[in-house]
């Protein structure tokens, strides 16, 4: 029997094009003699295609796509998730389901009985959880349907849930095992799911067919990387990371197991490459094609004008060069190298003139108090304004350039240099974007060296450096990921060995941000708690702050 | 037997002060010989605390407030909201649960077995459902222990749960029932409640002692009006809304029934006093008192200001009126009129001195483009800059003053007029907005009537409108309460009676301004749906888009 993962780029909402995609694949499957074809969790509709779930209206072009599809089904066998009405009055109003569609019919589905409702997953706001289970018969083999989060609940230390679906599938007595997922990447969630996928194949002794979504949907990456996996736990192919791919496997050679073809891992290169096509398809689904952004002569941002080069080509990004009375002229001449280094238009904008208006009209308010943070911030906010207008005029969307470290302790002005519709690194800490850049220049100089040496600032008074304000990279950096990736308290970081009174001034200073990144751009995410959807942290409150 | 409902206004993660002011209450009711005193759901920690209940040090400060109330339970029993571990290490971590401590000692524990995952609700992403229920005995008398949802799944049209824990609390029996509950204001909740509660005490025949939160927590308004319900579905008394409340019931008399006493409805006067509380509750909590924000002469900053005035006192409140070449003379006349007849501090800052600067910096790249939506935003921008100035300079938080109809459509600047720390009228239509000036100006012209009853306008060219890019608002509101609240799509809002351009074109707007309210603040919730936390939609979608 010849199964086919498609392992496609859906865009949510878009149920049009992710229909004739999916059709697409069929056709070339069905020439190549395919029995049957997967495609991913919600495939329909998109993942996640949150509240839009809450639309009778939504629903129904879901179910339209299945119909599309159905005359498709005559020769060979279609696997897809999409949403299913409960017909139950209690309850949620839908189940995530797959289903299995052949000879023009919808044969039989399964719905999906763990539904994830952590970090970025909402799923129990929508669905309710199946309760009934089986298998499909085809062609003499009996085939257990399960979604994701479904084969998540073995060889994980903190199990959450109580249930187990393939448990229940097990007295239909399954020939191998179909997942339709959409797991979106974390830099370290490959090697996790290889693991859970092995002991399900162990535990079950059935080979497994995992069919991965690949794409960015605005903060999510999924990074592809479907599996099938043997029954002895062995890794019969990892199929490509990042991007879309289709590819037949023969039942019987990977029952036979004994290999092992896994994609290489490399954590710097798969964020790299997570985080270009994280912008090339938040421009791409949004119908947009040019990025502008400033460039101040420092890392963080020239490493964003390089993933947006890459992400959109160099041609379609524009930086702006925003000189102010403080700044070095190194810095203007390392941002002018960048833009010349990666072919990327430039222009430069000094910004005392504004700064100069601003003083003169809040003159009357200010009177004599002293230059602060407040005239820091105008500086920042005045280059805000011009990177907007030149979007507004041009139609670039301006990307926001802010790292993790930054973004966890405040470090940077709402409404200045926090603007932008998408945040690039703002999952990625500053001790890991030096990798980035190291990684980036591993060829050639891409990015000036003196950019990547010299002490980071945000040049908004004389001779500032961001060690003026906050410990160094490499001790704030650890603080912060046991705080937010481990979620430990102060107590056990301080027992992990840091200093008691600048831990709780780090976790202080993380807290009382909360509403600076309430209202930054979506970050794209890379790692397994990244700011935003994922993060669910109250303003007003009052712990550790 | 005497019961005690305590209405207290909590405050997130703020353990001390919680468990204080609960101390200060029990100490009242012993006085007034109270048997039993309740207080919310999550009492402990505040409500909603979202992510920090995944921090194991956080449910340990509120395992210690637990703690230091069983002294206090010598001689009165304390019903009390907290979180509890687990004990089981399949399922979630946690229970939400309603601890029952009388004579020093924890005498009974239920956990919550229906948990709101919707909306602006979460708790399925931290809680395991109770699956084992009982009843408390206490002198003489059985009592059923739920907690906010848990009663919810009665009388409903759309029952969210399969299961009703006092379905299983039945066979033991139960004289009466106490509910702790967290349950948020919107104008149309308060009603719904009585409903359900009256559908509770008919359907099992026990007199029902409700307790709820009041004060906010960031954008949730919690209302109070807690609730005494007698066996026989009359009301015996709805406690205060919008303040915190003491009151002890003699059960006897409860189990008599037959009288009603509620509060009155008034939904502009209820909107009204809510976004009172909210402004003061997030001021108060985050332990600031003074605001700022920018008044234009138009409705929704008069509006804004007022409510500001009213929740911080005038003296606590100023304002910056921003005049460009566009602004006509009667826009300025109108706020000076304003801040006087509310003795609030303005400061007139003209902004053409900074707008000419940036037109003349952006020159060479703008060349002869002709002026645009750029050049509106420049000036929507300059006064953002302003105001977050005045904010930074002074400690005054920046109050934002968009409309939900403006929200809806984006019609608003991004780090223009959508800056701020809290959005005031953003869960308020236009149309609303305008009853709310009227409400306002019931007994003198507190708003200037020049400002209620001039065509809305953003003045940032040469006399515009509102209504040359949108629909009257009388047409707009409509359309978006049955998208937004009602969740319609466009074929059901046009069967509605209403055009299907316009239907097109007004949800095209909606969805595709996604990206502006994921950066704008938190929004005081006075609806069944607000933007924020509990309406979330792709950004990167392409539904109706």
């Amino acid at each position: 029997m010849q199964i086919c993962l498609a392992q496609l780029n859906y865009h949510i909402g878009n149920f049009g094009t992710n229909v004739e995609k999916m059709i697409q694949s069929i056709e070339v499957a069905v020439k190549n003699h395919a029995d049957i074809i997967c495609f991913g969790e919600l495939a329909t509709c998109g993942y996640p295609p949150r509240d839009f779930l809450e639309f009778d209206d939504f629903i129904r072009m879901s179910d339209d796509c299945l119909k599309r599809l159905l005359p498709y089904s005559k020769n060979i066998a279609i696997v897809v998730g999409a949403p299913t009405r409960n017909p139950v009055k209690e309850g949620k109003d839908l189940y995530n389901s797959a289903y299995f569609l052949y000879d023009g019919k919808i044969q039989y589905v399964q719905h999906k009985a763990l539904l994830p409702t952590y970090d970025v997953f909402d799923e129990y706001r929508y669905f309710e959880p199946a309760t009934e289970f089986g298998v499909v018969d085809f062609k003499g083999k009996k085939i257990a349907l399960t979604i994701c989060e479904d084969i998540w609940n073995i060889g994980n230390e903190n199990p959450l849930y109580t249930i187990c679906p393939m448990d229940e599938m097990l007295p239909f007595q399954p020939d191998f095992m179909i997942n339709l997922s959409a797991s979106p990447f974390a830099f370290d969630h490959a090697e996790e799911r290889l693991h859970v996928l092995r002991c399900n194949a162990k535990r079950y002794n059935v080979p497994i067919f995992y069919v991965n979504h690949v794409g960015a949907q605005t903060e999510l990456i999924f990074d592809g990387g479907s599996v099938v996996m043997s029954p002895d736990g062995s890794v019969f192919q990892e199929m490509s990371y990042f991007q879309e791919e289709s590819t037949i496997f023969e039942l019987e050679e990977v029952i036979k197991g004994g290999r092992e073809i896994v994609q290489p891992k490399n954590k710097i290169k798969d964020i790299h490459d997570a985080l270009v096509l994280g912008i090339k398809d938040y421009f791409g689904k949004l119908g947009l094609s040019k990025a502008v952004l400033g460039l101040s002569g420092g890392i963080d941002s020239a490493v964003t004008a390089v993933l947006a080069a890459r992400a959109l080509g160099a041609e379609n990004v524009r930086v702006l060069l925003m000189p102010s009375q403080f700044s070095s002229q190194h810095s203007v001449d390392d941002a002018v190298a960048l833009a010349e280094n990666n072919n990327i238009r430039y222009d430069i904008i000094p910004i005392e003139s504004m700064f100069r208006a601003f003083e003169a009209q809040l003159q009357p308010l200010f009177g004599d108090l002293p230059f602060n943070v407040t005239e820091e911030n105008i500086q920042a906010r005045i280059r805000g304004i011009l990177n907007m207008a030149v979007s507004n005029k041009f139609g670039h969307i301006l990307l926001n350039t802010t790292n993790k470290s930054e973004m966890a302790v405040g470090y940077g002005t709402l409404y200045g240099d926090l603007c932008g519709g998408l945040s690039v690194i703002g999952d990625v800490y500053k001790t890991d974007v030096f990798l980035l850049a190291e990684y980036i220049n591993k060829d050639s100089e891409i990015i000036p060296l003196n950019t990547i040496t010299k002490p980071p600032s945000a040049e908004l008074r004389p001779n500032q450096k961001d060690s003026d304000s906050l410990p160094e990279y490499h001790i704030l950096d650890p603080i912060l990921r046991l705080y937010i990736e481990k979620y430990m308290g102060p107590n056990e970081i301080i027992e992990a060995g840091f200093d008691e009174a600048l831990v709780k001034r780090i976790l202080k200073m993380v807290n009382i941000n909360e509403f600076k990144r309430h209202q930054t751009a979506p970050v794209l995410r890379v790692s397994s708690k990244a700011f935003g959807v994922g993060r669910r942290m109250p303003i007003v409150g009052k712990y550790l702050s």
